[in-house]
């Protein structure tokens, strides 16, 4: 088998899986206690958002990835997820770890509320049966649920070199199947690698904390106890149930006579250790006997406590290649498997960190030498196959090694001396800044420009499916009910007209509009190529007594532009409109407007952002140099290089020295308290401008202007670069220097100084896809 | 006065006028009889169109340009709308006289209709009272009406060099009825100058022609005769009327006691040579009290029967130079000015080729001394402000000189020798058929793309505004009854998103989309730049055996592609990705698509045109040699250089001689009577390719594809690039292999074989200006 596969698949074939996580994770309030509060609106209806919704509690957040490739994928999603939530949920914090925080009692557990639809009211009534039948506190226990399949070509090379006496579609059956069974049979191992449960808060279920025999501060745990969740905390049917993984007529038929014999309500309610899952869920059995399965769910992972996203990218890849050992392992015809290796999976669970004996084909094995043989049956497929996950398979021998290197005992080691609380606490803290840090961004989409990434966060807020189809263009799809919208670089939309663009690419025309709809433009002329010198000078003329601005016709980020704030010589305007002419052939000569430049968002009828840029400066505080104020203002987690953040990091170039010579000062220089000490002349944010929120402070006359000029270009986005010398429009001159199709957004989202505004967000209502409440 | 004018404006400044001129011309059939079909319907309604309608008859086509800048600018236009309207009457011509053609009795003269709305009732029932008042064989003599105000910067200067002892509104109305004045006094020079109805035809008035000494085959005329529409055919009111131009409002008193008098019904029955207007002319005489005179109107000038446009472009200079002599000019205070200027238009008129006598100041002087004292005049002027107008005045010197040169007297002649109808039919088939041979462009706006040149024609047909912001990009803005749009380049507009444009600008997104549509593209891959030798290789090795096209991901015009028909080697695929890779950083390799390619143009939902394009080639006739076989096919007035024209000429040059080579041709081959010879590979219109109009040939299964495939890109206009196989679509394969978001439109237009097809119309309609027909 390993060898069809090594000769018809390339490694990056065999290690694309669809591998989908589901990650619960409590929210509590600062001391740790079960929060009380909803759900945030923002991610809208819990059965409708396909990513963050609720599980069991209204307090248990459940992330949920979309099918993704491999394992890095869905690590990255994972963490975004985690990052998007977390700063929703104000001054709380996701609880890093299986077992529960701090919990009231049942009856205060808030089990998540649903809107009064149909389906509403089933999840509801489900959450009340569960709540009934098995308490509300087994059911805030989290965890991780793992959903895969195989690269379809697997299967499919497989059957080929198969004797090809079934149909394609029972071989592949039949293939899931082994793999169910095999986990089954080997789960206690990811059970011992990833479990990360060994103690639980004394205000979890009182039966189980009485049985434990220590006590640690605020928690109890047993000798050797590894993974409460899959041991005595965790949830199970009352009574062992064994299906017929055979074949999957005889696996339907087993499922149906649970539900016949009422051992279970409904086949939903197997908590096996693998699920078998068929295309549609709905109507599980049905949809396994006419379409096969689909793919499988396992269910024994816990959450991870020393990685914000609840599991490890190195395990996730081990996971990767485990599947395929699951895939490749001859099973043995040993009748019992199901029941001894429950009792396996509770001898890791409860005894894991002691040297116990396992039953392996009915006989007892040492738990380190059965754990070492299968690692080295994958370390075996890992090199024949040329997977490259030596690493990880490594990472996972270590914790076979040493007991003391799993989640488990490190996170028991810590509560021993910290307290329960305290630690995650700790824990969910620094994930909690890091997600803070890195607010601009989403894992996975750094070749994306930041304000694509933006419209991506926000779409998976609202449970929006993302594709991107042209990275290098940042070319992305929505859909949402069938609701589809194309995105490129996060402004250029629907709805938007071409035409409208064209108005605003070609100055001259913008300023035409705008003057034919009565908005105030510098007052110029246009000059084209073929116009004579006579001719040019005869016009530069009129220019020669003002401050005057010569710039081309359609080009944009200031190329080709030249300002003269002060009158200029005939020679200096001439050579201004060389340089111009090397962008268009047709260029424009404008009076240059007086006051402070402001760049207006507007999104549809509305203004939604305001940023004024300043040039890179520092403020002195009477005690530090320029050069250590710089310093520090740069640890600003939002500066960083080359547009990969929304602000740059100053450097200290010889540009800014020579500007600093020309007031006499020097990088050493001592500014005093309160003294702006201005490094440059530009104010780009590409060279240490900083932006900064006006949004609150320009008077309603100009943000009508704003959308008027939009407007009139009928432009729906936009950017508009106005000049105003009163903000508070007591004067209410203004001049509009551009209209620009495709303004940045994420400048808005993280702006140096005042409040961030949301244009993302904007967009997306822009574009109709609405926060889906119900 | 002239001193004022040269020290404070340009030569351009002076000459910038604003001037409309409205042309009559009447409809006639093959032989020469007044057309009794209706006015075409593609005109919308004639209170609508305000550039094509009609005038009293419904015969009467009168065009009517915008007021424009100069000479030029109204000479062609005049000759567009000529040409325009020429081709859409089928076989009917343009009568090119004013006296008119074949009448029949006055009651079979058709009156124009108009829609049933009290404005169209108004004008037909004043039409009716014309017939009555005057008859109807008058009211059909046809003429040019010369509309004119001077460049505001003139007055204005004049105006702060006078005493400025009244209001610039009141300074500003005396320099125009000094000109109204001074064109009285002088209009009979314009009417030697320019008169050109020296000859009536048989079937006019009765009346008249008793009168007529002389009889020339089928019409009269009368010795020295020269402008019978200025003299005793023309219009005039009942009694001679003298309105009182001292000032505006003696003025407007004498029009109202006119009227009080009941000498004329209306301030718009009085048939001055010289009309005053005002800004709100259906309240005229309010308007010129309060807001002034806006403009004047000169009723004097006849239609030349030698140029299409109904006036040479030389004597509308001659006027831009006439109007400032008459404002520069002094008058003299001789008080019966008005009295022996009306007996000198009737001496002209009647007998201006004689060498007569006419009344200055109540003194006779010799016609042509006096001429030739104005024109000196205007040659100073000429010469002083340093107009350029030379030529011109040159030009009607001598006429002074010489009465034979004259338009009237060269008509004469030619009418003395074939008749009245046949020289006339004979100048008028001569301008029908340069209207056809031009039907492709427009005359003053070749500096634009052919495609936006149909754009504005169409414009014109529907009586749109046009207004060119930016001719460098084919920018334009078109405005109906408020309605405004603006178009780039014939097929950008505000009826495309742009993120339509963008999805079919990048191949790789658009063959996606299309897929997710389930429509047929050529199957391939995509490389991006950052992809290694080996992984290229491993790409272009499945295409190794087939026939395969390599092209950049967002090009036009086939840059950067490369097709292979025949299988390739690893070595020229590998060459063909590094062309492709100059043009963007992802290309696509794909299967090449069986078939020929058609390009659909889809505009909303129908598809409008579709072309195939054949490589530049000959038919043989079996006398002819392929050198021979181009030089015909090259006198196609279609087919030029430079993209100035729907098709280009074919070049006989090395690479047709190689291609004929390959063949064992060469360029003197004698093809056998319908042999095809193709002269070389390629199928670009722009080497001299044809096209070929298939729009009903395809079947309807195909086009339904097109529209589909517009439409999953979101597009509105669109090209659609199809490789079909069958096109009676009995085989279904096809594939789209391009969607071009800025088709070109005349080559459908225009098609070397097959029909012209009207994509400018479609534009137009969707873009919602439909024809007003009422």
């Amino acid at each position: 088998m390993i060898n069809t596969i090594k000769i018809n698949l390339t490694t990056e074939e065999i290690l694309t899986q669809h591998i989908g996580v589901e990650r619960e994770g409590l929210r509590c309030d600062v001391e740790g206690n079960l929060a009380t509060t909803k759900h945030p609106d923002v991610f809208g209806g819990k059965l409708l958002n396909p990513y963050i919704t609720t599980d069991f509690s209204e307090s248990q957040l459940e992330f949920i990835t979309p099918a993704l490739k491999n394992a890095t994928q869905v690590y990255d999603f994972l963490e975004n997820l985690y990052n998007i939530a977390v700063l929703e949920i104000g001054d709380e914090y996701i609880w890093p770890q299986s077992m529960p925080c701090t919990l009231p009692d049942d009856a205060q557990i808030p089990i998540a509320t649903f809107c009064h639809t149909e389906k509403g009211a089933q999840a509801y009534c489900y959450r009340m049966h569960l709540l009934q039948k098995y308490g509300g506190k087994k059911q805030v226990v989290s965890g991780i649920h793992y959903n895969f399949s195989f690269n379809e070509k697997i299967i499919d090379e497989l059957y080929k070199a198969s004797s090809k006496d079934t149909e394609y579609k029972e071989f592949r059956n039949d293939c899931y199947l082994k793999v169910a069974r095999n986990y089954l049979r080997y789960r206690w191992l990811i059970i011992y690698l990833l479990g990360g449960s060994s103690v639980v808060h004394k205000t979890y279920e009182k039966e189980v904390i009485d049985r434990l025999e220590n006590e640690y501060i605020d928690s109890c745990s047993s000798k050797g106890a590894l993974s409460y969740r899959n041991g005595e905390c965790g949830y199970a049917n009352k009574n062992d149930l064994y299906p017929d993984y055979t074949n999957i007529t005889a696996y339907v038929e087993s499922i149906n006579n649970f539900v016949i014999e009422n051992k279970i309500e409904s086949p939903k309610e197997l908590y096996a250790q693998v699920r078998i899952k068929a295309y549609n869920n709905d109507d599980l059995l049905t949809s396994l006997k006419e379409d096969g399965i689909n793919y499988l769910e396992f269910r024994s992972i816990d959450i991870n406590p020393f990685d914000k996203a609840g599991i490890k990218k190195i395990d996730l890849e081990f996971l990767s290649i485990f599947n395929i050992f699951l895939l490749l392992k001859e099973e043995s015809n040993y009748k019992n498997f199901q029941k001894d290796s429950n009792k396996n999976q509770f001898t890791i669970a409860q005894h894991g960190f002691l040297d116990t004996f396992l039953l392996m084909d009915g006989k007892e094995v040492k738990k380190s030498d059965w754990a070492k043989e299968i690692l080295l049956e994958i370390k075996n497929i890992n090199e024949t196959l040329n997977l490259e996950l030596n690493d990880s398979i490594e990472y996972q021998l270590k914790k076979i090694e040493d007991p003391k290197k799993t989640y488990a005992h490190k996170i028991f080691s810590k509560v021993r001396e910290n307290g329960y609380i305290n630690t995650h606490l700790e824990l969910a803290k620094a994930y909690k800044q890091d997600a803070y840090n890195n607010r601009y961004l989403l894992k996975g989409f750094e070749n994306l420009e930041l304000s694509t990434q933006q419209i991506i966060k926000e779409s998976i807020k609202r449970g929006i499916n993302i594709n991107v189809i042209d990275p290098l263009d940042n070319f992305i799809r929505l859909e949402q009910n069938g609701h589809i919208e194309y995105i490129k670089q996060a402004t250029k939309t629907s709805k938007d007209t071409y035409i409208s663009m064209l108005i605003m690419e070609n100055k001259l025309v913008t300023k035409k509009v705008l003057s034919d709809n009565n908005i105030n433009v510098p007052k110029g002329d246009e000059i084209t190529a073929v116009v004579d010198i006579a001719n040019k000078k005869s016009i530069l003329n009129k220019y020669q007594e003002r401050a005057v601005v010569i710039k081309p016709k359609s080009t944009n980020f200031g190329l080709g532009i030249s300002i003269f704030k002060e009158p200029a010589s005939m020679e200096d305007l001439l050579g201004a409109t060389e340089i111009a002419f090397k962008y268009d052939d047709t260029i424009l000569v404008e009076e240059f407007a007086k006051g402070n430049e402001y760049r207006f968002i507007v999104i549809g009828d509305k203004v939604i952002g305001i940023l004024n840029r300043v040039p890179a400066n520092v403020i002195g505080n009477g005690n530090l140099s320029i050069r250590e104020l710089v310093e520090i203002k740069n640890q600003d987690p939002l500066r960083g290089k080359g547009y990969k953040t929304p602000l740059e990091k100053i450097y200290l170039d010889e540009n800014s020295a020579l500007f600093l010579k020309q007031q006499s000062l020097n990088f050493d220089y001592i500014p005093k308290l309160n003294e702006i000490v201005y490094l440059r002349e530009n104010s780009n944010i590409s060279t240490g401008g900083d932006s900064i929120d006006y949004t609150d402070d320009i008077a309603p006359y100009f943000k009508e202007i704003a959308v008027r000029a939009a407007h009139s270009a009928g432009a729906n986005i936009c950017g508009v670069d106005m000049m105003i010398e009163d903000i508070t429009a007591h004067n209410k001159n203004y001049s509009i220097i551009e209209l620009n199709f495709n303004p940045a957004i994420h400048i808005h989202h993280y702006p140096y100084k005042g409040k961030g505004r949301n244009i993302a967000s904007a967009v997306l209502d822009l574009l109709e896809y609405k926060i889906q409440s119900c």
